[in-house]
């Protein structure tokens, strides 16, 4: 195993998230599909999930997570010297959804922020880029949130894809810490052959009132089998890869905390992977696939669970739109 | 002055554009506005700019800058280990467009990326990014790749706008060095006051065939007299702090590396910060503005005309649609 020199120093001390008002049960998702009770609650692995009013703001839910946080964890708003939105899909166009989350926040105006987005996995990408941030002594005490109303993205056309999503937000803080915690590995690695099997094709210079756009345009588009057959081809080797690179065995993981993806994708993974059902938290039958938001929910259920700290290493671990896996070993 | 001891190292290995391929003249504008010759050339500022085709795919562009500066620098494909697009305007809202731009080009499957977004300043805040993860030995050599076609989302109905935008895309690859180039300071903050001045607002979660959205959420809206007044309360102040961090003036700087907004927003600019025409890098008159693409053109602009290399200090500076400001001193 890594000693402890070589982890990249990175602290969790705040966590939360935020849902909205609206419970949907599978049995709601019945009588609105037309099926036979108990239908979308045996092909989603689902009992409930949340969805947002589309006329609820997405930045408001974002705000709430981070408020939520702050809140609990009596930290100052005024002490926030980053704020990184880590979500898959943008509030708009122009500007940034972080600016939007900055305006409806406690934050100092003023406050730096970025977006970064690696789809589904866009909250592992922003803890490294984090823990890179802090190591270069720019900021002290990093917000990152991730908020996604995938509701309003949803073909209810398209059965496979239309039962599995969730809106919701989660915010982690994080700082540099004393260097006994961090980053022991991480890998990110995009196979873009898959990129056309996930999808929402709007939104950007591709598809829009210039180029040409159907209503289509503007919803997720899944091809559910390619998409699994080229994940768990890849899922394997990619995971052999980043266990190497740190002198780690899967059973040495305390805790594994997947993208909630699918609950049939989740029990691929877990079994292909050899990982102990105790250690893999799956949080999807009351949550569904809450897209970006769906790693740092599970997290902050693993802190709340006491499967965090005070473990010897944590692994999150994703598959994303792209087609992109994203692994990493924290050591909390 | 900062030691080189204080520098967060970064070097710039290379650099690249592209351009597209229509090449607009303020004279076709005229005629395509029903204007008076010469009135889009005097309101704009601008000779020529170049637009894209509707059918031209934003992917492609952004990789022909890549290999542009990879192929005149004799840099392997193969040896970029993360690809950063950072640019304002996604090219659709799922996947990120970094998987976008990573399909197209020549580098290898499996190679990381993300996108960063902090609309006309992604390029800055990229940077920043890049000298983080070179400071945690993630990665050797990073790919930054900025690509917009502003041209598909003008509003040809709003006089101000419709004239400033082109197309465009840059690249540079960067890496950690030998610690004696590198950063000298850095500053992002962002006065979401300013959010509704400067959007375009469909594309996310905000206005989307669920919520509802009319052809105008499509286009580049900008409120022009408002957004003047904010950003001229804010530019001295900020800068100040930016130079006051590292102990220098205005006069130590050697090349100013601006945002290319609009001619009358540079010089003012220019003129507010007492900054001397010859170290202001300007090359409006022939791009217009290119939205995020317009720093790294600029500083492409710069390396090739003997202004970068070899100075002391170097500032890219940037107001965005936020409303952001961001400046970064680079010690070449």
């Amino acid at each position: 195993m890594k000693n402890s020199n070589e982890l990249i120093p990175l602290k969790i001390i705040a966590s939360g998230t935020a849902l909205p008002e609206h419970k949907v049960y599978s049995s709601d998702l019945d009588l609105k599909l037309n099926k036979p009770t108990g239908f979308v609650q045996k092909h989603s692995g689902i009992e409930y999930r949340y969805h947002s009013d589309y006329e609820a703001s997405p930045a408001k839910l974002a705000v709430e997570a981070l408020h939520n946080t702050l809140q609990t964890y009596q930290i100052s708003p005024d002490s926030i010297d980053l704020l990184i939105s880590a979500s898959a899909i943008p509030i708009q166009a122009l500007p940034y959804s972080a600016a939007h989350i900055l305006k409806e926040s406690q934050l100092k105006a003023g406050t730096a922020c970025f977006d970064i987005n690696a789809s589904c996995v866009s909250f592992v990408s922003a803890l490294d880029i984090a823990a890179g941030l802090l190591a270069t002594k720019q900021y002290r005490r990093i917000a990152i949130v991730s908020a996604e109303m995938a509701s309003r993205g949803i073909d209810w056309s398209h059965q496979e894809s239309s039962l599995i999503f969730g809106d919701g937000a989660a915010c982690m803080i994080v700082e540099r810490g004393d260097g006994k915690s961090g980053i022991v590995t991480y890998k990110h690695e995009t196979y873009p052959e898959g990129l056309e099997l996930c999808e929402i094709r709007a939104g950007g210079t591709r598809k829009n009132l210039r180029t040409g756009m159907e209503d289509k345009d503007f919803l997720f588009q899944m091809q559910g089998r390619p998409l699994f057959k080229l994940t768990a081809s890849l899922i394997e080797g990619f995971t052999e890869r980043v266990l190497a690179s740190a002198d780690l065995k899967m059973s040495d993981i305390d805790t594994v905390i997947p993208h909630q993806a699918s609950h049939l994708g989740l029990e691929h993974i877990r079994k292909r992977l050899n990982i102990k059902d105790e250690r893999f938290v799956n949080i999807y039958r009351y949550r569904g696939n809450q897209v970006a938001a769906s790693i740092p929910t599970a997290l902050h259920e693993a802190i709340m669970t006491d499967r965090y700290y005070g473990r010897d290493y944590v692994m999150l671990l994703g598959t994303a739109a792209g087609l992109s896996l994203s692994e990493m070993i924290l050591k909390p």
